[in-house]
């Protein structure tokens, strides 16, 4: 009935871990397959595989059985795999097949995939699949590429189906069983006026449970939103997650129809911008992903290493005021990380809320004082609940009220900083221009580290010395 | 055109921050109309604002303008605003409603829409929602709600177009355009064998473009996915964006098509889980929104300060230990922080790829070793790189070779501790059934923090003093 059934007899304890996935018994066959060089073999283990679980086991296996692979399967690859591939491993791909292989691959793909492919080549394999295609296909491919990148006119594909906006359900029906070039997905007839302007769109289950005599205009949805070809792809993402949009029609700048979005291409988008989201937020700037090398990944994650050494010694310098201070009494040293560390932690929670309010466009100029007072008011109350925790803890270990004293002031002023600077920074970056999933880490640290030990020591070196 | 067009020539700035959210002087001009208790014009200025926008809306105003807005407005707060509106203020608006305004709301909704909104409702209330439903409609939520949450159940709508295998093109034409209880939105119709077990599906692109003698069974697509109304909604979402399906069949326990699951139900739990990780790898673990109170907010986090607190706590125990070394050199107590600080950066970094690879189901039982074994070759790359910087950092400040030597070296292991810790602890905790992206962070630090005190304190012990 599914695929399911059958990789799960393949593999009885694939139930346990996930149904859907490329099956690690499988995995482990076709590696035999490849090391036996059974080219029969192989093509039988991957033949009831979606490309998209294809693309996974390609990434999923090491370079040289990789390498390996498509040298013994080449001819199976082809573009839908290719599409599914991560970008930094499709390249590698691509240059390992042969040019007719990779000629085939193309051909079957809607013209934005092509255009997906073909932005992150080289320039020589980038002329080799232009070449493969049609005329009229690579026409439309190149006038995609014109238009910038992560812009609507990248993602749209030129298939679609419209239709004059004085036809009947009829007629519509009857132009698309004469036509041979239908997209292989679409949802919408896109309605156009004289000019070729969208004016409106239709289901297809609206045409199709509509007597022939109806006119098309008659069925248009009320949800109805035309994105410019220059529009960025995030602002197309949003709407079609916000509108629950599943086709729209996109125009260049005399409002003409030039193409369409799918739901699956705002999907890829907000998947990977996610990701990015995530990954930023972590201090991974730069990471493609698991199949990167050693030095590739080191790279990456050493840029922001190298910004938080810089705040982690300005914390030092700090530190380094009050050296006297600690030097006559060594139980500063002992907890000070613990007023940092909270507020570290307490500052990562509001930024973690303030960067997905951003994203999400929950947080806007109309309600951005009042979370700012909300954020407040959540940072005093815990500064006030923890600091009185670790004034007990200090009491009890050191055995000196005013240490715990001292302490419970520094951990609420701290965790109060942490509050502002984890609204206050990501709000500021984003009025800038930049993206706060990136910068704001080591900002909000850097205040955090900052009050905290300044706070602390600066509070002891008053009142315990 | 569309509503942006209008939209903009409210708000000339409207372009600078986005086109499509709801803009600031609209909102302004909401509650100026509000505040004058004029119906007419608030009706006007939210009579073109998706239902969508109309949920941003209540989800942005303060609290007492919520109330008075769904007061003045209650009659045009549909079920379409209503399944927008985040859970937590869903409950409330419907407190505020009238009954036959609730009734009448929720009347247009298909069956998903409305479990949705029931699920989280008090008792009474969903008993008065459910008494407003058609018999039929409320015997298919009834059946919905008897799944666990978060199941495919739970999930999908009854409301679907079938056919038995046997038709052709002609008859599923008649057939939709006899149909009165059309599903609003669908993309395939599911070929059911007698016993009503789905056997296929075909989009409705390819009936519109095929000759009415045509049989279904000859145009079924070959991506299928069948899922069991059992299943979690998260297999499903997976499957959804893995495979590009826009909608598919579910079935109960005798295989019998019960309901089906269209993409935007699959894109919002995927949303939804999105939103999660983000906030549990920023220790925000139960917040449900920017409209938590301030005591909501303090609890959901103060939990995560917690477990941070314990943690930073015994990584002071381990400073103690050395409180007579740090009185001997003061130096220690201004540079260990540093060492602390890149092991945990250094730890998020892995850990964040790590949380990520495992969600995305990139990072396997396949490749865990090979990948664990490029994290450690990265902590120690980035580990001699930062620890000969520091060590330069360290000898120019304070002049002491030893010293330099031994922040060096602390800086390697805690760098490589780091890498091991933020690969191994998710995965450790992925086989153990905990969400690693929930309590891998506090894990990450411990060992962050305790090797690289006691790494940098005790060397020092040992060698400088």
């Amino acid at each position: 009935m599914n695929e399911d059934a059958d990789e799960t007899v393949l593999d009885p304890d694939a139930g346990e871990e996930d149904s859907y996935a490329l099956d690690r018994r499988r995995v482990t066959a076709i590696l035999e397959a490849l090391e036996a060089e059974d080219r029969d073999q192989l093509f039988e283990l991957i033949e009831p595989l979606h490309p998209a679980d294809v693309a996974d086991l390609i990434e999923q296996i090491n370079p040289a059985e990789r390498r390996h692979f498509v040298e013994l399967a080449g001819e199976r690859i082809g573009g839908a795999i290719l599409s599914e591939l991560e970008e930094g491993l499709r390249e590698e791909v691509i240059g390992l097949l042969g040019p007719e292989v990779l000629a085939e691959a193309v051909r079957d793909l809607d013209s934005d995939d092509v255009v997906d492919l073909l932005e992150d080549l080289e320039e020589e394999q980038r002329r080799a699949i232009l070449g493969a295609l049609d005329a009229p296909e690579r026409l439309a491919v190149q006038k995609s590429l014109t238009y910038p990148e992560y812009s609507a006119g990248r993602l749209m594909q030129r298939e679609l189906v419209m239709a004059p906006e004085h036809w009947t359900v009829g007629q519509a029906i009857d132009h698309m069983r004469e036509r041979e070039d239908l997209p292989s997905q679409f949802y919408h007839v896109f309605l156009v006026d004289p000019k070729m302007r969208p004016v409106g769109n239709v289901t297809l289950g609206r045409i199709m449970s509509s007597r022939r005599s109806v006119a098309l205009k008659d069925l248009v949805e009320e949800v109805f939103r035309v994105f410019p070809a220059t529009d960025s792809e995030t602002d197309v993402a949003y709407a079609f997650n916000q509108y629950h949009l599943i086709s729209a029609p996109v125009v260049d700048e005399s409002e003409r129809l030039v193409g369409m979005i799918t739901i699956d291409d705002a999907m890829a988008v907000l998947d990977e911008e996610h990701e990015e989201d995530i990954l930023r937020l972590g201090g991974v700037v730069e990471e493609a992903s698991l199949s990167d090398t050693v030095l590739q990944a080191a790279r990456g994650r050493a840029t922001w290493l190298f910004v938080n050494l810089l705040t982690a010694i300005f914390a030092s310098i700090v530190i380094d005021l009050f050296a006297d201070t600690i030097d006559q009494m060594v139980a500063l040293a002992v907890l000070m990380p613990i007023v940092a560390s909270m507020g570290g932690n307490a500052g990562t929670q509001t930024m973690t809320v303030a960067v997905r309010s951003i994203a999400t466009r929950d947080l806007t100029a109309q309600n951005a004082l009042r979370v700012t007072g909300r954020e407040a008011a959540v940072g005093g109350l815990n500064g006030v609940l923890f600091g009185l925790v670790m004034a007990g803890v200090a009491a009890v270990w050191f055995g000196v009220p005013m240490l715990a004293a001292v302490i419970a002031v520094a951990m609420i002023l701290t965790q109060f900083a942490a509050a502002l600077g984890g609204i206050g920074i990501p709000i500021l970056l984003d009025r800038v221009g930049i993206d706060p999933a990136l910068a704001s880490g080591p900002f909000v640290t850097t205040v955090t580290d900052v009050v905290g030990f300044f706070t602390f020591l600066g509070l002891a070196s008053l009142v315990l010395l």
